[in-house]
């Protein structure tokens, strides 16, 4: 059995990374920890727990208690998880970290988007971004995890193909993005509030979105040079799920069917990436409550723009799903395991 | 592996089945019907199932199908069932059926609150009504299973132990219960149309609600005399979930404690029902995605009045994962195979 | 024109309020204020206000500020509202207090429900409880009055009639009231945090809800003996909106128009309180965005027990509304000036 | 009084229309009539009219009915109106048509997106396209007005102004549009169904959207050349409103000053368009039930792309509203007459 400790397992991506791993045949949690909960039964917490998980939240030197676990995962707000990881504790354990302190490559683009010192500049040529399907190999010999953000997760999903062939203008890309209010955590603030954001709809974040570094860099670093983008994040009253409609243009006209056959080549065999059919577009409520990410796309002014549409379930596949899918890379376990939930719908 | 097919597995109810004993790991689907989508691609009316099931919904006849079939669920609307039931076919496989068919012992009492000439007396006799918890024997033994309604499901579970001690007035008992929409299926009406019950609440049914006679039937059953209930159910802008309020008049005065031991003496080894600790209720979020029945209760002046909350998640333990427990109890399984999904939250 | 003044106008039900009094013909409103948002553009708390009412709040001394006003409406935090008010400013204006300081009659009760110290015993005397339809002549002849809170509101108008006839069982009352998320105000919390609330239903405060008292109180005034209610508040996910089911046993049997008759004789007349059609039960989105209080009801146990469900839109007539109902009263207005409008639907 | 008739009166915006004509302090309704509710009370199809409008729906010959009227609304499916309209009808009545019957200049286009012959090519010439700020005098002077789509019309406000001025690459413009599901009416499909939407976002109909011409032969007209754009709708899970966000690339760098000069130019004296504040965008819920176009903007790619967010209330400025606004213009009251409702929050 795979030792497992969460930091931060109060928030709702280590909730769900709790409930994912109580599923997962090969892991035993041995650690929950909380800073704003500190010696609480969880099921107190998250009463959806109760009767199933009763321990107790526990603050702990962490050099001592790495020793015990075999894989770290870290829900922690930004900033906070670089000051906490050395080296020595990467000699302990695997760690995945949630946050985005290690997603960046540029600690100047970091501490330009999140205000913050980091902390922790040599570890940075260990980690590798957790884009499992892109980044199967590094994961699978990596100790240290950044894993990747919920927007960039479904928008790199989307792009990365289309990138990767090089089909596509430079700077033309414009992501609208649409997130339900999980996405904004379990932090009280007035705009996600019930009665504030119940029954609207609005952008956030118009051009600042943090997401946007991690989104250019993993583009530019396909692509060979430098890729910016739009982004527009909005937020939808809907607890969870991620829509993500990407728009571009393309250097030449192609034929749906050219473009099929591009996604077919990345992903045909991928088991959590679904090309919806012709004419089917993704929906959030067909992949929520699971690992999958749903694609598809449609060609526009005689084939010269593209849409492509990604949905996924933002705390899942955006979250602590891809973190257990990068976790399972680590140990050698199938990919899948523990994650094969199908969509639970209606929810 | 449990060979099973599942007529009128497109509506809401027959799609949790089909979800739920896919992850069950010793059955097989082998059949999937649908009458109003013969023929289709599963995937294609549940896209949550694409590269899942690509079964197609065919039609068969009942009695060839069922020769290859260990269990056949049916969920089909009332009145029909009762039509296609026969003694022969019982022979060939074991049966849960998801409608009021054969819920009602009393078939003058069936035909007036459904309005529908019941086709089938002969099968009333070994008919059990499926209860898991209270009924587990009979379950076990029986080869047809009227699976219990929603409502019925969570009253009765909050209800049973007070009757069966025989503590509550006759008669005094108001059950304000509350559900989300897919309690109303996937049929379109205008009282599910998505502008007319979001945010907006309504009673309905006032009096007349047919799972009425469900409710008051097991009580008597269990208690010996004729117990009536005022029944109110609701209509809440939420996809699943009930809870029910119940109130009665005891007939004598309790402490907390008192009460909380008649529960504890029938549900401390349950693994579905959950008693919350003192001071705390059931909320319909802590059950979603689960076989969980949360139950709660408070005394109120000077112990002579108790109110009892519960809540659980209607397509599952209301309907689907219900049936799946009894199925589990029909073929010696462990009664939680399949069902030990931890609630999803936020869902 | 009248000259009105809003203390407390950042929550939800004062800002219900200025809208209300901006629409109304009779009024100027010449001084808003907040504790929350000294000095700031009412709309840019309230963005709906843009380019409307681009007054700030402004903090005053309340004698100063009295002088100049007709009509001083508080809606402050529970606690407050005692503590400021004297006679002496009650020379200079009418006040409508929205909160709860002054609408329990027992000072004793008020302290026990409500933890706080009450600080203004000397003024208790004047005070009129604002249940405009049932108070309307007190109303009309008070400086100051106690607007209802929004679950007795809904409560009282559906109970008040077959208390005034006797005809109720005493202590047979139970109320199991429903109500949107804006009844708990504008303040930050885990329970009304979007994804907590969101899809879920709940009671709360079971027994201990502190509009229990004031209930109590009203209902005992008129019947001549103390009456006592079992009253459980659900949270419902919608924005507006209280539905209060009310359940009673009846002294001896009656008939629908027995009853219908004592609702006509109370309410035939009243121009916010419409009685629905036999068989027809009245929902929230039928009186969203208006002061209109519905009414049905129905009878059970031949006739010995009767349901009766009430809906309001609860920071209108449950609030805003009926304080500006009250203020109308007060200036010998039409009652129902600034009132028409028609429920808006869908919202 | 004007006399006012509503064909289509139980759709969404009809009954948005009823609403909005019965405080209209110059209008007096004369006519309401539904093909689906023939001779039914108005109030029992939509009770919030309840003891209010107890007017029955009523079928009758048109050219007698209209001899009676000063304005008909027309709120009927598409194909519906151009077959009842006639040149001696608009002899007796002003007419605001609801549908799209009318507003595409092309009979072609028209015939090819709404696959529907259109019926009444003479009318065509006579039609004014009643986007009222931009249409102000032609409207004045018209008897016939083909009202504007919801999406159009919150896609052009945001618009006009760039394409106006010529500053707008052609062809570069994508409009990601957001719609509550009032949108789609009160007629029942799956789409529509509660448990089908709720908690889910998707795009539908993209790039065949029926409003993609409108906006096009809007925007062409204005700017001289043909413009084609990129439109994608969602459905948001909730009841009103249209954000639309809206992407272009620029024809040189601007500045946030010169973009805001070109919209104060056009909107400065705008009742109902409300430019918001630097860094402030438009959210749905600060226009709702009224008639309110909010726009804000901002540049990106160092002023080389600009986003446009636009907000109304699909049902008042995307419909009822607007035809109001239209029927002010058309009979010299005061354009906001009838309309100066502020948005009401939360709803």
């Amino acid at each position: 059995m795979i030792k497992a400790g969460i930091l931060g397992a109060t928030g709702y991506a280590g909730q769900e990374l709790v409930r994912i791993l109580y599923h997962h045949p090969e892991v035993e949690i041995k650690v929950l920890s909380s800073n704003n909960h500190n010696n609480q039964v969880y099921s107190s917490i998250y009463e959806n727990f109760y009767n199933i998980c009763e321990m107790k939240c526990e603050e702990s030197e962490l050099e001592t208690l790495t020793s015990q676990l075999d894989i770290l995962f870290l829900s922690l707000p930004h900033g906070v998880t670089s000051k906490l990881l050395t080296d020595s504790i990467l000699q302990n354990v695997k760690v995945i970290d949630l946050s985005a302190d290690f997603r960046l490559k540029s600690l100047e683009t970091y501490e330009k988007w999140y205000k913050i010192k980091h902390q922790n500049k040599d570890l940075m040529n260990q980690v590798i971004y957790g884009l499992s399907e892109w980044k199967r190999e590094e994961i699978s010999n990596s100790r240290l995890i950044a894993n990747p953000g919920c927007y960039p997760t479904c928008t790199l999903l989307c792009l990365l193909p289309l990138v990767k062939e090089g089909i596509l203008e430079e700077n033309s890309i414009i992501i609208d993005a649409k997130s339900g209010v999980t996405g904004a955590g379990r932090f009280l603030n007035l705009t996600t509030h019930f009665s504030e954001c119940n029954e609207s709809i609005k952008a956030y974040n118009v051009n600042i979105h943090r997401h946007t570094p991690e989104i250019e860099q993993q583009l530019s670093e396909l692509h060979g040079n430098d890729i910016s983008v739009t982004f527009t994040p909005h937020l939808i009253p809907m607890n969870r799920g991620i829509l993500c409609t990407c728009y571009g243009n393309l250097k030449k006209s192609y034929t749906y069917d050219e473009i099929r056959n591009i996604y077919e080549k990345y992903y045909r065999k991928e088991f959590f990436i679904r090309l919806t059919n012709k004419g089917v577009f993704p929906e959030t409520k067909w992949v929520k409550g699971s690992n999958y990410c749903d694609i598809g796309f449609t060609l526009h002014n005689g084939g010269g723009k593209i849409i492509v549409i990604g949905a996924i379930d933002n705390l899942i596949k955006g979250a602590a799903g891809q973190a257990v899918q990068n976790m399972n890379l680590m140990f050698d376990s199938e990919e899948n395991t523990g994650l094969k939930s199908i969509p639970m719908f209606p929810i």
